[in-house]
């Protein structure tokens, strides 16, 4: 989809401008008329001859001049008919009228046949139900928002159209700039992913944000997010973390994976900055517009005030980024012109009577440290302190370094002029420690994401064995079951190399004989779609030592569960238990978790997310990073456990993710782990299908 | 100690007042002189015979009249002796100068003299090295901070005194107001404690507010707060989160407890609300400052933007706060005046299009709901919003409510006026969601600790069990160790009614008889001060199955340790391993930690803190709030664990705590306990003496 005549358009209709106050219709024929866009405006009413004394076309055939780009306002039930009849002259419409899906099933109708119209038409469509677009650089503001920003390198991208409003506002009072500002709204054909491509290719953006409610096709997002994360940095507020998943879950592994996890965990595969919050997202994206490349990881503080200092270092805590260190050299070199009384540690502190001189000096000798990314420079307005003439020696700096300076210059008039001054020279100014830390620490991220990585191509789907397992759950089908049997799932486990414990059947059950292939004790199951948590159920009797209670707990099963296979199972040495397992994700497809298992998933409160398709060494990653870690290191009263064994069993489950999306839910649990040299072995295996 | 007259004195003598400009003694007194403070003032400096045309006396014994306060601006060597001199007239001093405990030995030498005169004289000396104080409503500016707050609520205490000018700056922009400014200085006498005292006492406060870089006593702290906080709210910004400890930690879970979490710990053990940042600081004393009174769980958005909706109601997650459920009724009363497309649900969605009529309706309906505690308005400027009318409804529904209202007016220019209306009527605005909703729910946990608890005395010291301990220890001490032997521990576990598992020791090493009193499996392991972590350093061979074995043990150990006391014990039942320990804190004497064992203290990196003295219902509340909380639940595939013998192994430990502060550390782990009816027991107990 190729967005550039859209996003600069040489012509516009505006279909439904209107000269009336309080119109849409007239506040953006307003926007565009007076604002300067330099293209030509055509606008089009049938109720109109003239608007604001220009000309008005009955309608979009009466102008026989080209249009690159018709802005539509009329009432939603006449808006389908109206891209149908132009659908042959103009390729890119702007649907401003609400009055679609958010209304109901009429609405739902309406987007349906817009979509087919757009896609037999070859049609580029943003809305409906949307605010239009504002290109500063353009001056064109095809939306009904007032105003146009300044010209910068942010793109935003907003679902919410009221929020766009809002922060338009916001951005002029704190000086924040703008590519461009697009509102998607109901996102029938161009979405998130489209947008994502635009601005990655818009020469003008430097940095995406987006404000999303919904991803509309998470497979093209996650492809589209990777691909443009790698060149420029993505951040995205997604609203709904509270979001209720509406599925009913039957596998354990699935009912703990929440939906706004799975998000953030798509979020860090594509590399995409996840902002916490919309302060957080607004603060990341100034933070990043102004920053001259990616951050690194060591920071310096300077300031004026000890306290500042120490909190503005409370602040890294628990944060990726770090306070670089200081080596004797460079403190003695702060020595020679700091009061004796001054802490050349870092946070360097200046004292509450430093003037410019000490705030350039420091700088100055920063400036010559390549170790250090970031300058952090605190001022508290002391009687004496010259504020102004400190920013100014800030700002100098600034057109120096390539390092990220920012600022905290903490109080009220006292500080408002430097801080105004900061602003214009594109230096951000934070008015609290953790805002600044906690930008520069996301930024951070990014940069570690933009580096390559070890390429790795999916590995291809294995037909073959895809069709093994498609006909074991085609015969499940037909017998009505909405699970395999063990047996099947252990099948399955084999075709994906991942060891399973041996098992016998006992059917049928009131003849039990007495040779059986397992010794004793022995563990015995119900094996049934219809009892799926076994614990819960008392469907599952441990540590059988002999047959007479072997005869007494299977007779005690029947009377429980009269129609069920049983199985039995060994006994086997109790290992690490781990769970693994895949849940469908309704916008993203399968995704993989996994955690300690036992007791201590209902811990932790937490496990770890993998989407496949994945590399060995990203699931090793993954593992390293995750609560699991210290499992693969040599620590204090254990042993190591395989970590190349566990990722390869992971490995092999994404394979299966990929090569199965017909399966519903898959869920491990346990499997068990070993640091003697023992193999890797799950104990039981639910699949859904 | 009675500080009234100190913070509102007839009298003020400024010694050091000085006319030159850029001098604190310049600042100092036109602050008194000049911004309507009505008691008297006398100027003292013996260079000037007057100053701003005001008489100046050469010394303070000059001065025939009361002196209630003398502010002390001379250079620190003089102090001392300056005090001194006038000790038995002036009881009340305000020490501005700097060149004290924070120079060095000298400072500490003057700081420890002038504490001793106060001691002698029952004087209040507040500082050295402060800025003084400031009591708006008496137009009183004791500091050298410029200007004078208006006249509040809020009681600011600040061990910084830059962040004190900075914040105050801000204060007036942010239209907050103080009952008083409190700078604390060095407090070699006026500590937190006193001040928590006096602003508790003081009418005119509402809140009291911290700015904390360490605390003088830790005793005298958690008991004044513990009293304050559950009359006033209490809020403290503790700087210092990433200070390392720099004591040798010798035990486990020593080394796991850290000294901010501990900090932490005492705050929520004496009520205190521990800001998380500056900005957490100063929108929780704001917020609190203009509330009628503690602030309950529920709470409910309106708004004219969905997206804001469900961001603001995304703040809410993981919070103690909740939206509250909206019954059909009052949905119906909803429905009346709210467009079909309006929500209803909480957030309540009043759609881009509303009006002062929708809002005010909206709140008429909810001020009559008794189960909603706190209203979030939101607002987007769009185009047709008429914002300060809207802001006028808030405001006058505020004014018949009880409940909490804040604002959320997102945006610049557009919203600038109907802030600076809230502002002045009193309802706290917020600029982005989370803030809002992170200081209200903050504040709601106030009101949870505000409840009457059950009331509780400490146990009393047993003193006869006391000597018992300490004749143990004395004994071990005199031998030169700095541990106790196991068989030492266990006498003393069991004085605590706590059982610990039996053991043998092997003595002589090389004489093992064969006939010993515990069976096959034994685990054998090195008894001795020097070698604490056995697993680490070998000194712990388990699982030994006959004599065959163990000689073999032995004789690896005798090799590895040739001079270290041995000990068997039997290989008991593995129950859940939890730890249990007690560590000495600097400031807070004796703290106990739990939490749970095995490998699972890796993966959880938190153990949960208890300060003692202790109630047996605190303890339980503890454990059934930590992550070990579900161990006293029945749930899937687990029975529960014993909550009450627990508790009470944990409220024994606390006893020793508070008995024997001579102990040093106290490290229990394994204690193994079972979901079965076995007792609870004690593998390995070390304690350091």
């Amino acid at each position: 989809m190729n967005l550039k005549k859209f996003f600069n358009p040489q012509s516009i209709a505006v279909i439904g401008a209107s000269p009336k106050e309080g119109k849409v219709g007239k506040a953006i024929t307003k926007n565009i008329l007076e604002l300067g866009y330099a293209g030509k405006t055509y606008l089009v009413n049938p109720k109109y001859n003239e608007i604001f004394e220009r000309k008005c076309y009955k309608n979009l055939s009466e102008i026989k001049n080209a249009v690159d780009l018709a802005i539509i306002i009329i009432p939603a039930k006449f808006v389908v008919a109206e891209i149908k009849k132009n659908a042959e002259r103009v390729k890119n419409f702007i649907i401003i009228s609400a009055g679609f899906s958010e209304i109901g099933a009429e609405g739902q109708k309406r987007e349906k046949e817009l979509f087919e119209i757009a896609k037999k038409n070859k049609l580029n469509i943003l809305g409906p139900n949307c605010l239009g677009f504002i290109i500063p650089s353009l001056k064109l503001n095809a939306s009904f928002a007032s105003g146009l920003p300044k010209v910068g390198h942010i793109s935003f991208i907003s679902q919410s159209g009221a929020l766009a409003v809002a922060l338009i506002d916001m951005a002029k009072k704190e000086n924040i700039k703008f590519s461009n500002i697009i509102s998607i709204g109901n996102k029938i054909q161009i979405s998130e992913s489209e947008l994502l491509e635009f601005a990655a290719q818009d020469k003008d953006t430097q940095v995406i944000g987006m404000y999303l409610e919904n991803i509309k096709n998470g497979k093209q997002f996650i492809e589209t997010a990777q691909k443009v994360s790698k060149n420029k940095p993505v951040v995205i507020l997604k609203a709904g973390k509270n979001a209720k998943t509406k599925e009913a879950i039957s596998l354990h592994t699935g009912a703990l994976a929440g939906n706004d996890e799975i998000v953030s965990a798509v979020f860090k595969k594509a590399g995409v900055l996840r902002a916490d919050n919309l302060e957080n997202f607004f603060g990341l994206l100034n933070l990043i517009s102004e920053s001259k490349k990616a951050l690194g990881q060591k920071s310096i503080i300077i300031t004026n005030a000890g306290g500042m200092g120490v909190l503005t270092a409370d602040a890294f805590n628990k944060k990726n980024i770090q306070l670089a260190d200081l080596d004797e050299t460079i403190k003695n070199n702060l020595r020679v012109f700091l009061p004796k009384e001054a802490s050349v540690e870092n946070p360097i502190d200046l004292l509450g009577d430093a003037r410019q001189d000490r705030y350039a000096k420091t700088l100055d000798i920063i400036s010559k440290l390549p170790q250090v990314d970031s300058i952090i420079c605190i001022l508290t307005p002391q009687d004496q302190t010259p504020v102004e003439k400190i920013a100014d020696e800030i700002i100098k700096f600034k057109e120096t370094t390539d390092k990220m300076v920012v600022t905290i210059f903490l109080g009220g008039a006292k500080v408002a002029k430097a801080i105004a001054k900061f602003k214009e020279s594109g230096i951000c100014n934070f008015n609290f420690p953790d805002k600044a830390v906690t930008a520069m620490d996301e930024y951070y991220q990014w940069s570690k994401f933009k580096k390559p990585e070890t390429s790795f191509s999916a590995q291809p789907v294995n037909f073959e064995r895809r069709q093994k397992v498609i006909e074991i759950i085609q015969k499940a089908k037909a017998q009505k079951r909405s699970a395999l049997y063990f047996k099947e799932a252990k099948e399955i486990m084999e075709m994906y190399q991942i060891a399973v414990i041996k098992y016998e059947e006992i059917l049928p059950k009131n003849t039990i004989d007495l040779e059986l292939g397992i010794d004793f004790p022995v563990a015995l199951k119900i094996d049934s779609d219809k009892i799926l948590h076994k614990t819960d159920k008392q469907g599952l009797i441990l540590d059988i030592k002999n047959h007479e209670q072997l005869k007494e707990s299977v007779k005690k099963m029947e009377t429980n569960f009269p129609k069920e296979p049983l199985i039995i199972q060994p006994m086997t040495q109790k290992g690490t238990e781990l769970i693994i397992g895949i849940k469908q994700d309704a916008t993203f497809g399968p995704v993989m978790v996994y955690g300690l298992g036992g007791i201590y998933t209902k811990v932790l409160h937490q496990i770890n997310y993998l989407i496949p398709p994945l590399s060995l060494s990203q699931i090793e990653n993954s593992l390293q990073q995750s609560q699991l870690g210290f499992l693969f290191q040599n620590t204090r009263g254990q042993k190591k456990y395989n970590l190349k064994e566990l990722s390869e069993i992971l490995l092999n489950i994404s394979y299966l993710a990929v090569e199965v999306p017909e399966i519903k839910g898959f869920d491990m649990n346990p499997l068990f782990t070993y640091n003697n040299g023992k193999e890797a072995i799950a104990v039981d295996v639910k699949i859904i299908i």
